[in-house]
């Protein structure tokens, strides 16, 4: 008895909050509710109101968004043993946040009834009765997550039915089964959500999955198959441990491959965005293979793999990447051949195929900039200066003369430059934490008053590699520099014998590439 | 019919070098290969003869790698169409890499046989089975990758078949059914297999998922529990696109969840080290919310998990992070390294139990040093030196004093070092490539007329990796370097905000521990 629409409750803002390096502020909470609203999702788990203060606030602040698909939902735990409920601080706190729903876990496992709670078994059958009509009678909606729902069925599935029938009885409208250690199997999952689901039939059942096993997204759509039509997880896959089930992966699967909704009609396309959006906001580190939403999950490398995208996409492609707002990327490596730079160039848009001397010039020049050591894969940016070069319609914005720079074992760094702007000669210098800092902000210092626009580039990232490292410290140096205007980012490389002229070949062309766009 | 063991078969050299900023050395690949067969999986494919001349290369260094329970794999396509198996190029770039074992792949979607091939079904059969026969009938044990199975057989299920049955029968011992497209749903998944299974029962069936639906674990234990016992995979997941199933969470999977057996006895708790060694020599960022290897697999930080760690780790732990190298963190307090210190000094053979007190002073040192972005994973030259400190029997050749570089955009860079040897000021200078190249040069030339046996030391591989890329090029910078004296080779680290700075300390350990193991 499948229901066609299965809900997302997304709790990036609550459970997702406890992944280790996230530290969000309530204005970035405001930000990723209002992309989640944007995106569909029906839920939104913003936080533990009492818990700290960032979570009172934001509910408070919450009060005045706006949002179109989304309902806010409020999370906390029963009230404590032996207490009443409306007496109850975390209790009063989910109240006074002032959400449609709240959201309340109990324990499901005897094991932890016992050493957690340290309470009698019957007592936390109680606490859950009395929260969950406590909140009910408040004109609460009110979702039951039942913690450590398939350890606790394991060890004692009699009492785990007990907790649930608790909540239901209680009034609570949907209840979630958490494999909160996220150690399940996917056919563990379905089989015993296959038989909570014939023993409530009055309740909608969710589901609630960690990462410990690389197998959360798994094991929601197992469950999902089973009979939940409600499912709980965080965008990308963040969260404490290994992480909450990744929406960015639960999403498109069951949609695209369940054939199922859960979204908004339309709305899938905003799947890349969304993810990229929530990670800039949490300042982390993009996972590039991420599956649907990363930067290398439509990329192709391998010649063969290549030359039969070309084509016909569906030859190494599962979907089309436009469906979720996602693209086919070609990797300029040295497994690459015509191909590669045929396709790459159709999809920046420019028109090799009018001028073929202009293509072939191109290709000539990067297998000889490859053999030095360039690779092109990464740094989108350093392609396009080449192609427009080959073109014949790069623009020079200004030419470096010269660079020094001094180190010591004490002191920082001093870089100076020289460069010609038009017929301006401009001399200047700087010190920095480390040499590649020291030059970047000199050269920073002497276009700025010529090109205001470069105060909102920024490097966001810095990468170094050593080629043939058999050559050790007379190795080449390849730098990968990536620039961010605010809006766009880019990529740029640098390869040298020496980091430092590597770093200061990347650096200009991440200036000059930033120029050219902006125009 | 479930068989107890399942083989492991490895291609993080072959199809994990397709991921998307991969670039490895034939040393890389070696280093790789040696650590592989230390924690025990079955095969371990090595590349692509003849696609590339660095996999020639490495097939040819590979002959005198000793290896204990893994066997090398070459991998490479089926002959030409209307070619001769015996003089195809390809077949004789595998039969060249002289491997007991040639993976071969053939086209299983007729749609793929059309597109990409451009040939009749019934040549691509033939192609399948005159490459199978030619190679058994030089001796070769030939494992058959039956690429894109999944979506032919969906397509054309007969067909599919029938080139599985043109393997087979030609010799192949094993059939890998291949997700190429990585699209597959579990379910699906093990429906195929089964399928298959009850046609094939002379050959041994073995998977291969790629992770474009964040599914390739799920995929693959759900292959295995429908009848496959061979696993391809890579270890970190590294692939093309999405990448490859990650082994890390396979092979584990295996063992501690579906109570099967793939690695000799006791060598899972090598996952850890084994996963974080590839990693650094791949030079990639770590994923640290991986399952089971990441540094915060286990890491507790929510104040109710922490409190209820303590009293029962099994309360928030879906598996003892001991079976698998890992440990438990508190993200509060940090403790990171303690269990890779004991493991790292039960291997030094350090005799730390008889003296408490230098293990607790290194135990406290280290984590200081984690804590600035030190990682000694792949650093065991320099952990032995803080070893031999806090046992106090590290010997101080030389002391340095003082270092200063000069670079500029035109010359060489220029390094003058001073140091002490005994009572004795050395000072000196020297040009090189690169910055570290002339630090380098200095520094031995420096010490040559003291310690002569230093002509025999080498640098032999260099590397470079910015912490905390965010800060751009303001960031952290960690210097690996591996030294040779031609017989033995060894790894230092440094850390600093300067490249140059943490490379003088990395190349000063190298030498210092160079001479302590000549003494």
């Amino acid at each position: 008895m499948k229901e066609p629409f299965v809900e997302i409750y997304d709790t990036t803002l609550r459970d997702g909050a406890q992944g280790e390096g996230l530290a969000y502020t309530v204005e970035d909470k405001l930000k990723i509710a209002r992309a989640l609203d944007a995106i569909g999702v029906s839920y939104i788990e913003g936080g533990w109101p009492g818990a700290n203060p960032k979570d009172v606030d934001f509910f408070e602040r919450a009060k005045s968004l706006r949002l179109d698909t989304a309902k806010l939902a409020a999370f906390g735990s029963t009230r404590r043993a032996n207490g009443i409920a409306a007496d109850d601080t975390v209790v009063q706190g989910l109240l006074a946040a002032e959400t449609p729903i709240v959201t309340i876990f109990g324990k499901s496992w005897d094991f932890h009834v016992d050493i957690a709670l340290k309470t009698t078994l019957e007592e936390n059958l109680r606490m859950i009765a009395d929260t969950v009509s406590h909140l009910k009678s408040c004109g609460r909606r009110v979702f039951y997550d039942a913690e450590h729902f398939f350890d606790g069925f394991k060890a004692n599935s009699e009492y785990a039915l007990d907790t649930l029938n608790s909540a239901v009885k209680a009034g609570a409208e949907t209840i979630i089964l958490c494999d909160t250690n996220g150690g399940g199997l996917p056919e563990e999952i379905a089989e015993t959500v296959a038989l909570v689901r014939s023993r409530f039939s009055n309740a909608r059942l969710g589901i609630h999955c960690h990462n410990d096993g690389e197998l959360a997204v798994a094991n929601t759509l197992a469950a999902i198959d089973a009979g939940a039509s409600h499912v709980q997880g965080v965008f990308n896959g963040y969260g404490e441990r290994c992480g909450n089930a990744n929406l960015c992966s639960v999403i498109p699967n069951i949609e695209l491959k369940m054939n199922r909704r859960c979204l908004p009609e339309g709305r899938l396309k905003l799947l890349t965005h969304t993810s990229r959006y929530i990670n800039e906001v949490a300042n982390l580190v993009p996972n590039e293979r991420a599956a649907f939403v990363g930067r290398s999950a439509f990329a192709h490398k391998g010649g063969i793999h290549v030359s039969a995208v070309e084509k016909a996409k569906a030859t190494y492609e599962h979907i089309d990447p436009e469906d979720v707002g996602n693209e086919t990327r070609v990797l300029i490596s040295d497994q690459s051949g015509v191909s590669n730079i045929r396709f790459k160039s159709d999809q920046l848009g420019q028109n090799f195929a009018k001028n073929p001397e202009a293509a072939r010039r191109l290709l000539a020049q990067l297998k000889t900039l490859e053999h030095e050591g360039y690779q092109f894969e990464d740094a989108e940016a350093s392609f396009q200066l080449l192609a427009w070069s080959a073109l014949g319609t790069r623009s020079r914005f200004f030419e470096p003369v010269d660079y020094r720079i001094w180190i010591g074992s004490s002191g920082d760094p001093e870089a100076v430059v020289r460069l010609k702007v038009g017929d301006e000669e401009v001399h200047t210098a700087s010190l920095g934490v480390g040499p590649a800092h020291a030059l970047d902000l000199a050269l920073r210092k002497a276009l700025l008053p010529h090109y205001p626009g470069i105060s909102k580039f920024h490097l966001i990232d810095f990468k170094v590699r050593i080629l043939d490292g058999e050559h050790a410290t007379a190795a080449k140096t390849r730098v990968h520099v990536e620039t961010s205007d605010g809006e766009r980012s880019w990529n740029t490389v640098g390869v040298g014998e020496n980091i430092i002229s590597a770093t200061w070949q990347a650096i200009i062309e991440s200036i000059e590439y930033g120029l050219q766009i902006s125009q």
